[in-house]
């Protein structure tokens, strides 16, 4: 049975989802569940699993079994995670990524005051290659676990336990009674991933409209949109920078009329 | 290939044994040495294990593989832990132990603190029941990890990835030579404050001159300010930035000059 009783802990821990991307073995996909039950945590989504729905899924959820069934399966990363604010990349040390990379103690509180005002993603890539650069440039977070540079492949499952273990022990430390008073005001949201996408795609044009971009410039356009994507954009930031397209976009049009 | 480059943290780790007594699931004993060899640790001793050796595993020990078969086997737990000062052992939440009960993290410096001196053995039972009170009652130390009472049945391989997770990080902040293990941040230099003012102002003209920003707009241009201010800029972000700037300017010049 699974009559979950819930708590300021669960509620705090609930608007965090866990985004497993192109999973392989169904069984990581089980033990993910499990573990993040475990913990408190409730909102597990898939990006196209090998195979899922799954015996191995099941066999290895246990517990997590509830939480298993409730998992949403997307076709698209971007779907996955559009109602999301602060998206986070999960990492393994190997991968250089270019920007600062956290712990996972030090991610957690970091989310945890996220996901106060809005639901937070933290993503998780297939077990082989982890996240691609494309994924992870819809990131503006990085974490990674401090294992054993002589060892550091650490299985799909158990990356997520440790992340939301952190998530919980932090969360833990918070006063419950702080955590349900405290009113989300409607100010200084992040801006949602989908609203940041739309703002990529409307530079993009802009920058083909004034000559900047040629058409075969994928290279300079990822480290564009990363200046975007890799910090926190907020819902009125998103709000004026496209207001400052329009406005070029005008200008130019105008200036092209008059001719 | 598993040439391990023994370092101080190594050494620090090498002398906590992890004792699992009776498993019922090979697999649990193959994941129990990947973890291990995540974080670090390589004393793996085995009591009387249901399954073992066993191709489950090997399957689930990956990188683990040669700490699970450098891993002992004993008929007795005495026999296991002979050698062992400190004993701790891991109990699920549920299980009464009538004595306190340490968290993960409180346990960790504990236990490095006696394993400097010698060996300490961290025990834990049988998947369905955990340890028995005999096997309880060799243990000075108890620790159980603080997860969902609605949810409280954690993975044998998940309890002890959690006690070497924090044995790792307790040990990580003791070592000094540890920081060379830390993550690289970012190899790319951030932006001198005098360059990032320096694409504020030309972006200020920009928005003048398509008509975005009034000349009383002073208010509007601090948020577009902050936009770029409030999180640190690289320098390539300067350059490609301004390289944007002069485009759209170009582009304006251009269609104004050809009226």
């Amino acid at each position: 049975m699974d009559i979950a009783t819930s708590t300021p802990l669960n509620t705090m821990l609930g608007s965090i989802c866990i985004v497993l991307v192109e999973t392989t073995h169904p069984g990581n996909i089980g033990a993910a569940a499990r573990a993040l039950a475990n913990m408190g945590l409730s909102d597990l989504r898939l990006v196209r699993p090998q195979v899922f729905p799954s015996p191995d899924a099941e066999a290895r959820a246990a517990s997590g079994e509830t939480l298993l069934s409730a998992a949403r399966v997307f076709s698209s990363l971007d779907d996955a995670i559009a109602d999301c604010g602060l998206i986070v990349g999960s990492t393994a040390r190997a991968r250089s990524v270019s920007w600062p990379v956290m712990s996972p103690s030090e991610m957690a509180p970091v989310v945890l005051d996220s996901s106060r005002k809005q639901r937070t993603a933290i993503l998780f890539g297939r077990e082989s290659r982890g996240l691609t650069n494309k994924q992870l440039d819809r990131c503006q977070l990085f974490v990674t676990a401090p294992v054993d540079a002589n060892h550091a492949s650490l299985n799909l499952a158990s990356a997520v336990l440790l992340l939301a273990y952190e998530l919980r022990k932090s969360a833990l430390l918070r006063d419950d009674s702080a955590v349900s008073d405290r009113p989300t005001t409607g100010k200084d949201l992040l801006a949602t991933s989908d609203r940041v996408e739309g703002f990529v795609e409307h530079f993009e044009r802009v920058l083909h409209a004034v000559g900047f971009l040629e058409q075969s410039s994928d290279k300079l356009f990822r480290k564009i949109r990363r200046i975007f994507t890799r910090r926190a954009l907020e819902e009125d930031d998103v709000n004026i920078l496209r207001g400052v397209l329009s406005a070029i976009e005008k200008r130019i049009d105008g200036a092209s009329n008059n001719r």
